[in-house]
């Protein structure tokens, strides 16, 4: 530890002990010092949780019962996630921060100790598995009350490096199957912690929906030779009526079938597998289309939008060929008071209903005045 | 119209016209006649939806953009679904009712006009198809501020018998590919109507988790010779620990891999493929089970849960040798103030995070006194 690694943009990652083992990476552009030692009193790390399979449809669900005592919804004096300054000894021991990524204190899932591999599905006698991957917290701003849209296109441009550069050290462990960067934001989706922030989970299996994504996409190259999700993003340009705004290198578009009131697909023009793939220049042009459409989001009622935002990539070990990278902003407000639940059809059923056309919510998007 | 049809259990079911061409089923054991007329003014229906592809995951979404208008929450005095008494006209002609089934005002799904085929899935291109389906109400109690477990056990096998005949007769519908009926309850999951009642929704195609269920059961099937759910339900009675109440003809459980913190599977002992294979036996025993574990539900906080009720049922025309009828009651409480919420790992990567190990609820549920 305390070694320093350089990243691109000028981005230098320092890495620290936290005081129970965890460890912070601070990425800064300023080439600040990170000496500041975690001065909490060591604590016990939680257990891990447990995989079991759900045979009913095949697939893994974590059990992490560790997690329900969690921090929820604690005032700004008492943020874990603010500098430290003054009394309070927050997980960010500096008093200052640019971007930083930390374990998570209360993981669903968490490294394994020593060999480890995920049973055979086959049913309802599957063995147990440990709830193996790993969890992080991403935060972008030291500023309680602001959002990613506020943030500097230089400090957007932080935040990917750091997203790039946790893909390619955790896509190196042996155990990670999928890595999946996301935000939560608003209490509407059971946010715990209002200070702006985004998670890493690096998952040990291939996750149901990613698992479905890939299926389709090799079911589509059997048949057709070509990439599904290029397909897609030609028809979205040539439909054209759902395009929300675009750059040189980066399109982001409502989707033909978009499930949620308002949903951003947001991919780089020239397609690659993972962030690990972006070139230079993509990663240079990705700060403007992002802070444009957060803030178009908020725009559309004037108010704070809830949304989930999570980049889809492909898988570490398979499908590198046929998926690809993109960024998906989904959000459940359909109206000032109203927002879309999933119920009996959505969620018992799989099988969604949505409230607005697609081109309606694109409309509405593009006509915010920034 | 006005024909009878006589069902088990003593149960009459007569047909009236509503005033704008949908029919209403009154479900009776009383004997009383239904002649009362629908005396609002004729009112256009609603258009048929669009059945989009999502082509990343290969699954259908109904778009269905005339029903962001409906009606939202109204006060006792302006409700649709109690009966007609006094001058507001309900979608209850008669001034009381045991059970009645309508069809929809506001359907997300509609019986399509003339010759229908869903289109084949394969990528972006995929043609529109329009909302095929059919989508009805069903109404199980003339008091307002009651709830599914306040009912008699007579008034729950009179319902029992109505989503029996449902089944029976939407199956016959060359059109229909599944039916689920399901009851949401709680504003905390999006009920905009507060009137206890249930809704049944015919699919034209198979929903995506009950496709990916007849896969799983299949996969099963072909590797051990043997039904899935059949063994799930062994595994349960062997484990014993998730049990939550049982009789002679049905059991209920919390299962293995649980991904709501209270959730109930309840099962015939005899398996059969669907609601209308249930012998008179097993119908005459289903209230008592389905009474105690509703109220069990909302013992274990004293507070009434807000829950999602589905029949998982066999698709109408495939997969009926391999799965099998269930009800699957799901609650997001996790305790008085706090909700589960569906975030980026449960819906960004179809990932599911349990805060509470399966045994855990079970055991509160069995420790709640009736």
């Amino acid at each position: 530890m305390g070694e320093s690694k350089k990243l691109k943009a000028g981005v230098i990652r320092n890495d620290r002990h936290m005081a129970d083992g965890r460890t912070i990476r601070y990425y800064d552009t300023a080439g600040q010092a990170r000496n500041v030692e975690d001065a909490r009193p060591q604590e016990e790390q939680p257990g891990i949780g447990e995989l079991r399979l759900d045979p009913l449809v095949n697939e893994w669900v974590v059990m992490a019962a560790h997690r329900q005592g969690r921090i929820f919804l604690p005032p700004k004096e008492l943020c874990p996630l603010c500098p430290t300054n003054g009394e309070l000894l927050t997980e960010i021991p500096e008093s200052d921060f640019e971007v930083v990524v930390f374990d998570n204190r209360s993981p669903s899932l968490r490294p394994p100790a020593g060999d480890w591999a995920l049973p055979d599905m086959v049913g309802p006698d599957t063995d147990l598995g440990t709830a193996a991957g790993k969890c992080e917290v991403i935060c972008f701003t030291a500023e309680h009350g602001k959002s990613f849209k506020d943030l500097t296109p230089q400090r957007a441009r932080t935040l990917l490096e750091a997203w790039i550069d946790r893909t390619s050290e955790l896509s190196q462990e042996s155990f990670i199957q999928h890595i999946a960067p996301f935000e939560n934001r608003g209490e509407e989706i059971g946010v715990t912690l209002s200070h702006p922030h985004g998670q890493i989970y690096a998952y040990s299996y291939i996750p149901p929906r990613v698992e479905k994504m890939l299926a389709a996409a090799k079911k589509y190259k059997e048949q057709t030779g070509k990439v599904l999700f290029d397909e897609i993003v030609a028809r979205e340009i040539r439909d054209n009526e759902r395009i929300v705004a675009r750059n040189d290198r980066w399109i982001a578009f409502v989707p033909y079938a978009a499930r949620y009131p308002f949903e951003i697909h947001i991919a780089p023009l020239n397609p690659v597998a993972d962030l690990t793939g972006l070139t230079d220049a993509d990663r240079d042009a990705f700060p403007e289309i992002a802070l444009e459409v957060t803030r178009r989001l908020d725009g559309v009622f004037g108010i704070e939008m809830a949304y989930i935002a999570a980049w889809h990539q492909a898988p570490v070990q398979v499908g590198r060929d046929v998926m690809r990278l993109h960024w998906q902003i989904t959000s459940v407000r359909r109206a000032p008071g109203k927002l879309k639940y999933l119920a009996g059809s959505e969620s018992a059923m799989g099988a969604f209903i949505m409230d607005m056309r697609p081109e309606q919510s694109a409309a509405q998007l593009r006509e915010v005045v920034l």
